[in-house]
């Protein structure tokens, strides 16, 4: 099941992409794609989607999980990305936030702050949780995750690493978390530990990889971060990027506004973005 | 005006302090203590306390704000504090993110996590955004604060600085963010950058300051926070702790299950947390 947010944003409504590729309307069964519903996704399953409207016209989408609780974002979890950022693979998952006031839909504008210079970007496997829990075993890791979908982790990199400690500075401006198109459900989206994911800048390839080389994987992560705090139906977790970022180049490269960014994993569908100067 | 948020965790009401410190209920006027409620303090200040209906017995007391978006942590600003963690002054403001999953009420108990020997305190002046805003510039700041309250920043030490950097690992396990007893409006807390704050465990005192030494002071705080993220309503900056916590004592002095730890800030009242292993 391919599950969706549509329409102008902070008024987005639930809805599925059906067999045919078409957009349909959720909202006569749940309020929004967000916690108590990732928590019983069954309930939405047992719909024929048939039965449901269909949506006219080409609405905007917005991001595929709402109401978000925690943006946990995975650092430096492909070896060959840590390579080229110049920092060894760590011992543990490195975890560092992005403010859910970051979070947009998947074709919003990028929009490049005041004083950046150095935008840069990250296609991920994200997930979300669905049932909560603490303390997790790894073995019962994947019963928490309700799906998966493509995230930007767009990155400041000197607001990140030369602005004074913590990366979170420089991954939580407005527009730099762009998640979906969909949240492809558990069941339907397959290993997710072997999806190839690619991105590119005005065309050219910058980013192609796989899954395969993540470091850290779903189960563990799952089980790894609950040793630190609850996770909740609606925290959404993005776990690392391959190499081919901005940062990684020689010279570096940065977005600059009117550079269009798409990226895409398999099965998961595929996001564009245009770079915007924040105003 | 204090107001709070009061009753079974996650099914708090609304209510207000008045002035003969009675609890009264605010359900009829407004949904919670969040978001665009903050934006509007005007609407409940045109309210006669004496009005409300008074709330009987002895609630708990939540969070004395609902629905928080960004959890905003202020690091090393306070001069003492820093030399104590063996760190400098940094050149501009140090952030780091709580999970806003870690917020509880004033006096709900201190949860130790599984594994953790390195569980600390920190009392903090705490402030909550009321009108959005993004680029503010500082002479505007102090427009978009709607009050001011206690934040008992708990950390575990090892998980903060040990398990592979960013430090949202060790400040954001369950009930690691107390905020509160009462929220007090901006209007009424008079000036936040003299107010004598302290801490206390088992009675004894282990800080004892006052916000006179902040480096960062609130308004240039909200100026600065602005250049990388809008801030909305509901958004809560926790502005940095004076000196005096477990990590800085020769040797450590860590919380363990049974410690009862008692904190405040003038005219901001005082919170209470006895320490419980967590299952």
């Amino acid at each position: 099941m391919k599950l969706v947010r549509y329409g102008a944003r902070g008024a987005e409504k639930p809805g599925l992409i059906d067999a045919a590729g078409a957009l349909r309307d959720l909202s006569a069964h749940v309020p929004d794609i967000a916690g108590a519903v990732l928590a019983d996704l069954g309930a939405l399953q047992a719909i024929d989607p048939a039965s449901l409207p269909l949506v006219a016209g080409n609405p905007r989408l917005g991001a595929c999980v709402g109401g978000i609780g925690k943006f946990i974002c995975i650092g430096l979890n492909y070896a060959d990305h840590a390579a080229e950022s110049g920092m060894a693979v760590p011992p543990e998952p490195v975890i560092f936030a992005k403010y859910t006031s970051a979070v947009c839909g998947p074709n919003d504008p990028i929009l490049i702050p005041r004083g950046s210079e150095k935008t840069d970007w990250e296609v991920e496997l994200a997930f979300v949780i669905g049932k909560p829990g603490k303390y997790i075993a790894e073995a019962d890791a994947m019963d928490h995750v309700a799906g998966y979908f493509i995230c930007n982790d767009v990155s400041e990199r000197a607001f990140q690493t030369e602005r004074a400690g913590q990366w979170s500075k420089g991954k939580s401006s407005d527009n730099f978390g762009p998640i979906g198109p969909w949240l492809v459900t558990a069941d339907e989206a397959g290993d997710p530990g072997a999806l190839p994911m690619w991105l590119t800048v005005n065309g050219q390839t910058m980013q192609n990889g796989s899954t395969a080389t993540m470091v850290y994987k779903v189960p563990f992560l799952v089980s790894y971060l609950s040793q630190f705090f609850t996770l909740h139906p609606g925290d959404v977790i993005s776990t690392g990027t391959p190499p081919g970022v901005g940062m990684g180049m020689k010279p570096p490269r940065y977005l600059k506004a009117g550079d269009v960014v798409e990226l895409g994993i398999e099965g998961l569908g595929s996001q564009r973005q245009v770079c915007e100067a924040d105003r």
